[in-house]
């Protein structure tokens, strides 16, 4: 049997990024050995997001593909960006309390509600079959990690799980 | 190997309910004795999902956290609360006459297209990779049962599957 | 150790499509041999989901259970069909010149981008629980296979990877 796990960082930029992380992922499940089973590509970051999705070749000014550009479009109809305290509840005072008595942070860093209740929306992870050692990813299937929250450059940890044999 | 599954129940009201499920999770993966692998965490009941996301600490009068009602805010523009019959195409005739006889609920119980509809959106189940036998919700990551129906309380099933080593 | 992988095809037609698929994952699931683990249903189409809902029992004209065309419904809010070029960022025009050069395909098929969209909201599998054999959708559940995509008529894949024991 093969559990294997393996993690890599991404460094994001001070806005919402999409990382294609299928090379790392595909070396990851070669390693692992498994020639059948799943891989789990797991962001545990509440305000990110692992999305399987076509490459779809064209890119904004500032680097973002057509389609996931489209995605955020989507999102900024539904779940606005958050640009003050007071647009959404969250986050409310004893988590400006919390912020800044325990987490030592700037209180911008809060506002980042759309990044979290988007990120709740696309889901925390995609599990992909393993068939003969290859991820199933389809002719056009990408894997992108997604990093929703826009207040801040960070390192952003991707977990991928092999379950399999 | 490790393939083990539990089960817990969870007793909802008649309101959207979001239940922090996380120690119960963590609980059933160190009974699995898995040290690598995976643990599902499942909703089978059509209008409930599971979510990873941050405690926002902060609660709203009847008790929900302050993220979670925003989830709900925003869920409310884009699939409103279902009120009465006519409002969705669900519950149709055929479904009202199945609830009535073979089923034996009443009909008001139909009216909760807005819990199935945002169900499917978020999703049914969380994966989340265990590494060194813990569960990798980083940082902040809680695990909640989304109880997204608010025609009545009810007792709901929560299942873990553990599958690893 | 139990870690088998099956596929079979579904034809669409040239419109939104749920397929029922629970009675081909059931067997699969019992040809795997597995009597604890999971059942991972996927689909590799990047315009296409899989989702578990209740059967609604009533369809519109053109066989669509209730819930499902109300689900497509709110999309049409969310994001409306594609009718033209320019509506979305994508199809840009490197995604053109690539579809007519290289995958030698009609414009028009460009023109999914609300079916990529709606299929990263819904995400592109869900993993089910195998308890004692039997999979866990409880009384309701039935698993769906979604193709977003009405550009064309189109044979799909639907994968099941079985992982356990």
């Amino acid at each position: 049997m093969v559990a294997r796990h393996e993690s890599f960082t991404i460094q994001t930029e001070a806005r919402p990024e999409f990382h294609d992380v299928t090379g790392r992922v595909q070396e990851i499940v070669a390693r692992s050995g498994a020639k059948e089973g799943i891989a789990v590509v797991f962001s545990q970051h509440t305000t990110c997001s692992v999305i399987i999705q076509e490459d779809s070749i064209d890119t904004t000014y500032n680097g973002t593909k057509f389609l996931m550009q489209d995605l955020l479009d989507v999102f900024e109809r539904l779940i606005p960006q958050c640009r003050k305290e007071g647009q959404y509840l969250h986050p409310g005072p004893k988590c400006a309390e919390h912020c800044v008595n325990d987490v030592h942070e700037p209180l911008p860093f809060t506002l980042n509600t759309d990044a979290h209740l988007r990120s709740s929306i696309i889901g925390r992870s995609e599990s992909i079959p393993i068939v003969n050692g290859e991820l199933q990813l389809g002719e056009f299937g990408r894997i992108y990690f997604a990093d929703f929250d826009g207040t801040r450059a960070r390192e952003r940890i991707v977990r991928v799980q092999v379950v399999g044999e």
